[in-house]
């Protein structure tokens, strides 16, 4: 069996799928160096609710319920911790145009029985004191975590590799089909034959020949750009995830317990354009400054931007094809590291018993393609 | 003959003193990498020009004379072209209080017999239409060019070994001082005799062991941080040197032929500390896209920060020293690459005839240590 794609999603398929005894190759060139490699790791189902989502509200939450026992087995198999860290997101608002913003998304993740808890500025800033004193008020995500995304797919690549799963450090440029089945993917050195083909390739999913195109995944790049800011793990200028908006600025700020911090947003821009550009650095660092002033300190090490694969509604592909042995894993957009255990899940479930489960039917890859004909 | 440091000073010299038929090694782990490593190569005594600083003024521009013959002769032996460009520099305001600063700037410049224009708004636009529309107008100084300080220093370290200098790749811990005279220079290899040794260790000119207090060199380093951005060449955001300041920000903005934009300011800050701070970046970017928006769409392509030797009236340390042998060519803070070539003819003089030229009589090296003990 075949994996094409060495991400969080990728990786995390074969582990599960070794797991089950299957005989399995990862085929990338570079295995996490993609969008797991800029990825933030919040597992964070709450804070990322978007109106008109709900049907991946529910697969984000189902996800972020398996992370825990995910995570302690990962670090049981590897020997690597994760940096799996419980404590919420505190969402904050720093003018009042902000707020209403805030109050405005609280009161949809009300609407959906999440849990929220309104807090004042002095209530943010008992919670976070190096916040802004400009901070009007927040929302208390409680369930909302993260995970050391870097350290997960360390993780995941030395749990792989102790279960017996071969990393081909090569693309896959082509399937060969046979009928209606695929027969044998293709690299630089030649084909590779197998009778399953999980293709876990992030952006770049689409971009494998030789299948129909009704089986194209409708995958799309959304750019992404992080940076990582370094500080004194003896004086953590944050104890917990805090994102925000900011003068209409959107901002995440994600600690590492070894003093890293992760600071990003959901700006989306298409294409397969990795530029770092100047607008976009400035727009993160004015955002996160304003939040938190002492931010300003901190020493910048590195900018990064990486390709995330977004799909026409946002959630991922996940499922057989109308090519036998082909199954989909990708299209997981901002939410790759959350999704990795139940998206392991479905997928070992339609590779080893021809079963989709109740939770993945959404989430077929071929929903797109009935539209477009119907 | 040995010079200390392989930075744009010290090669400089070494050049120099090899064209006169002197043997010279250069010592540095790193030649290049240090403060001429960050340089944006300015040529600028005019916009440059600080208030108490009059004789340092009348050195830079005796050094912007020389460049044009000294950047022509350096290109002819070694072979290597260092952007050495005419054009002026435009200096802008984006604020009234900004215009207000620069206008007392210009009353300065002006009492100086220095020639500068001030321009409109318009006519700051009509020279550079990418400015934005905010700008409030600006001083044109026809005199101010650049050159690419770090195709300067390859050029320098092609030269020099054209030349018969050697390049040794140790530090210098420490002089041999036997009675008045210094003997020899050690390095982790040993000791290296010479009659003569040159230091232009920029910020690192005062860590050397062995000579008496009195000789040391006053030099404290002085951060500079600075960022490059890349651009399309065939489409360049500006014609020549921009600087300016955006509410009450000071930025530069250099772009050299080849597409790289050197984006700068003369913020100081004091300590041997090399860390780029989310802060400096910030500000950096914010006004430099204030004053030209479309920097926000280049990209962010290099972050750096380094030491500039500064001194108490940030006036270089030229010439000899209370130690038989023992000359100084370091202190040359924000202008190192301008005064490149007369730190070198100066250097030349007083190895070689045993005369400091009437230039640089205001630039000994004893300066500080007469008003000591005075």
């Amino acid at each position: 069996m075949a994996v094409v794609g060495g991400g969080v999603i990728g990786l995390a398929c074969a582990w599960r799928l070794a797991q089950r005894g299957a005989s399995v190759r990862v085929f990338d060139p570079a295995a996490g160096a993609g969008a797991s490699h800029a990825a933030a790791g919040m597992l964070a189902p709450v804070t990322e609710v978007h109106h008109g989502e709900e049907p991946l509200l529910a697969l984000n939450l189902a996800s972020a319920q398996l992370w825990p026992a995910f995570a302690a087995e990962l670090v049981e198999a590897a020997g690597i911790d994760v940096g799996y860290r419980t404590g919420g997101t505190l969402a904050v608002a720093l003018d009042d145009d902000d707020l209403r913003s805030l109050d405005e998304l609280r009161g949809f993740q009300e609407s959906l029985r999440l849990s929220v808890t309104r807090l004042t500025s002095r209530e943010c800033r008992a919670r976070e004191p190096s916040l802004s004193p400009r901070v009007r008020g927040g929302v208390l995500a409680a369930n909302d975590h993260q995970v050391d995304s870097r350290l997960t797919v360390q993780a995941l690549l030395a749990a792989v590799e102790r279960s017996g799963v071969t990393l081909v450090r090569e693309s896959v440029t082509a399937l060969s089909v046979t009928g209606r089945a695929v027969t044998a993917v293709h690299t630089t050195s030649g084909p590779h034959p197998c009778r399953s083909v999980v293709v876990a390739a992030g952006s770049w999913s689409a971009d494998i020949d030789g299948s129909p195109p009704a089986v194209m995944p409708p995958v799309r790049p959304v750019k992404g750009q992080i940076l990582r800011l370094r500080f004194d793990p003896a004086a953590a200028p944050l104890q917990g995830t805090v994102r925000g908006l900011a003068a209409g600025r959107s901002v995440y700020l994600v600690p590492r317990s070894h003093g890293e911090l992760v600071v990003g947003a959901t700006v989306e821009e298409v294409g397969f354009d990795t530029t770092l550009t100047a607008g976009a650095v400035h727009d993160l660092l004015q955002a996160a400054i304003d939040l938190v002033p002492e931010v300003a300190e901190l020493e910048l090490v590195e900018a990064t931007a990486r390709l995330r694969p977004g799909t026409p509604d946002n959630a991922p592909l996940l499922g057989p094809t109308g090519l036998d042995g082909l199954v989909l894993a990708t299209g997981h957009h901002r939410n790759g590291v959350l999704l990795a255990p139940i998206t392991a899940e479905v997928i070992v479930s339609v590779v080893t018993a021809g079963t989709v489960p109740p939770v993945a039917v959404g989430f077929d890859p071929g929903r797109f393609q009935r539209c477009i004909s119907a």
